[in-house]
């Protein structure tokens, strides 16, 4: 019988020019004092957002310190330094400008900040501490700058340990953030192949929660919507970078799937991916899981046809032209089709360094670093097939 | 270009059986004394409700004070009777177990426990003081015990002012309910009228959302369930009231529902009803909707074609196969079959004290006391609209 728990406390402002509302909603937190936690590329400052959210915040007599320490896959010690200087400097909240990655380091030094120790004790998997955090977050505004991690919608933050290979997920009910504010005017000057690396992630948020264990009406509700609003806006938005339209829809649609990931689960292609991207850096999280996503999904097929046959309809195959038994691999067509159309067909894990001898340990990552995807996961797969997976995306 | 906001921070726990978690969740709020609100029909006591809200909450240490004194269509002096207990007992947070009238007074004595005042100077339409609250209210968990009014997912309150004609809603950011248990085991007990009424009431919120001019993404994808749904299994759980899975059903349409309320907003059909349940106490709200239902949507459909299409779809009906320029009007078809299932088409305002002669009076309060709605409304209606509209309700 259905039963669930719904909980996602973060007010969300979603709309092109709706980062101005920063400058003038009365739902701030509350204080004075604001970290901008912005990452190290300098893009937010060359494109001149960093600017609008500081007046922004200034029309709201609101101090500001900015902290830009942070590099793609943000990693614990970079954690530990930024919640050190926000303990000194007596932040208030923090605000997050920037992609995923950005917004997940906030996250987690907006748990520090509250709690005394280092980022990598408060891990609850592989070689992390298990310590359970004592206090709640300082209050995070998250304001993305690509659509797909949907973390604007969740309380994740994915972490690597700094000089490890590990890269695993902290989170508690009190790191969702505070706000976010979802503008897409900020996403038209991701660049094509971020375009497709994010947009992507998004697909398999809502795919992976739909077909997971702890599928939920309403996951199930934003799942499809956000399946069939990346299929047919996703090639747009990387060949139109400026296209609003498309921009907006896969703002949209990143956000529902963030919240798919809230309500329901992603499973163990996630845990597959964190591996590759921890054990090579430069890897795309997203490229990572276009690349596992064949081997993967045609296992899971065949466990759960009606779901696969709802995602394809989602993705706009009328599948009662199929035989039955066929109706559930249409999805698999259909994923071809996405990752051709979004050029990602073509790319390689083996251009990130990835090579076949490193399949097992790849494996052996996935499972003591992020193993608990694997209970959410409605097909069982044994180490052999987790192998033959993995060799197949790093040869395909 | 799609722009909205999404703020329910309302924790939910679903599920039949789930009032169970009340006696185990980490969740609570803090405090030891909780304030348990309930009906003065004694039912909460019967049904043996109330004692495993008590049961539960000593499981966690929580020390309960029961206030029974409220009435279907709460009145104001109850709220204000309420709070100034609940301040001399320094309540930490309060439990509401019943219906909507119950849950609607629990948020009202929430709010003015943490603020001085009368409940009716919170008010911000019609005789209401308009006194912005300073203070946020105490924690509330809300316990459903019907389906329909969606409060468990909603800041509303609606409270009648004593001794007058007012029905009026009160709410903010504050006044969510911190925690709703919707457990359906609790609505096996539920009589078949009521059922009916409440149901109808949570189908409305749903109708009237989707069409709203406020809609967004979210609400229409909770709308369109929820509508679905109620359409498949209201008769079901008027008929068979011990059929879980009916009463399961309907308590997710109504929480859907509810949702929708929050995302988008009800229309003028609302402050209609509100007008008629001010004027004649004993109608329930979910009847003199479902009364209104007939002669105020078929003024809607020609503005707003392809919403209303949308809606017979979700009601089961293949549009497809009626003329183009008809397909929005089987919504109207769809709405009187349910009528018809539902018994409400063969009941009448006019046992409940409505009488042709009040129509001026019951459109000037409509207007004066929830005139906010009529801004929501996708088509505009004048006096005299909305004056044939009560008058075909009466009449009907």
């Amino acid at each position: 019988m259905l039963n669930f728990q719904f909980f996602i406390p973060t007010r969300l402002i979603f709309g092109p020019g709706k980062l101005a509302e920063l400058g003038t909603t009365p739902n701030l937190p509350k204080g004075n004092k604001a970290l901008i936690v912005i990452g190290e590329s300098g893009a937010m400052i060359t494109n001149g957002y960093l600017d609008k959210v500081q007046a922004a915040l200034g029309r709201q007599n609101i101090a500001t310190i900015v902290f830009d320490n942070i590099s793609p896959n943000p990693k614990s010690d970079q954690i530990d330094e930024a919640a050190k200087f926000a303990r000194e400097k007596n932040i208030d909240f923090i605000v997050a400008l920037g992609g995923g990655s950005t917004i997940d380091a906030a996250k987690a030094i907006a748990l520090l900040t509250a709690n005394v120790g280092k980022c990598w004790d408060f891990i609850q998997a592989g070689s992390g501490g298990g310590i359970t955090a004592e206090n709640p977050s300082i209050p995070l505004i998250a304001i993305p700058t690509t659509a797909g991690t949907g973390t604007e919608a969740d309380p994740w933050a994915v972490i690597s340990k700094s000089g490890g290979t590990e890269k695993i997920s902290l989170g508690n009910d009190s790191t969702f953030p505070y706000m976010s504010i979802v503008d897409p005017e900020l996403m038209l000057s991701v660049p094509p192949r971020t375009t497709a690396y994010t947009g992507i992630d998004a697909f398999f948020h809502a795919v992976e929660t739909f077909v997971s264990t702890e599928h939920q009406p309403m996951s199930d509700m934003l799942a499809l919507e956000s399946v069939h609003l990346i299929t047919n806006y996703l090639p747009m938005a990387i060949e139109q970078g400026d296209n609003i339209e498309a921009r907006t829809v896969m703002a949209w649609a990143s956000t529902a799937a963030g919240m798919c990931e809230t309500l329901s689960r992603c499973i163990s292609q996630h845990s597959l991916e964190h591996a590759l991207s921890a054990m090579y850096p430069d890897l795309p999280h997203g490229l990572g899981l276009a690349k596992l996503s064949l081997p993967y999904f045609k296992r899971l097929v065949p466990g759960s046809p009606d779901r696969f046959e709802d995602l394809a309809m989602a993705m706009g195959y009328d599948t009662s032209e199929f035989d039955e038994n066929q109706r559930a691999s249409v999805f698999l067509e259909g994923l071809r089709v996405l990752l051709d159309r979004t050029g990602l067909a073509e790319e390689s894990l083996k251009t990130y360094g990835a090579k076949e001898e490193d399949v097992p340990k790849l494996v052996e990552i996935a499972m003591t670093t992020m193993g608990k995807l694997f209970a959410f996961t409605p097909t069982e797969m044994d180490q052999d097939d987790l192998e033959c997976i993995m060799s197949e995306a790093i040869a395909g």
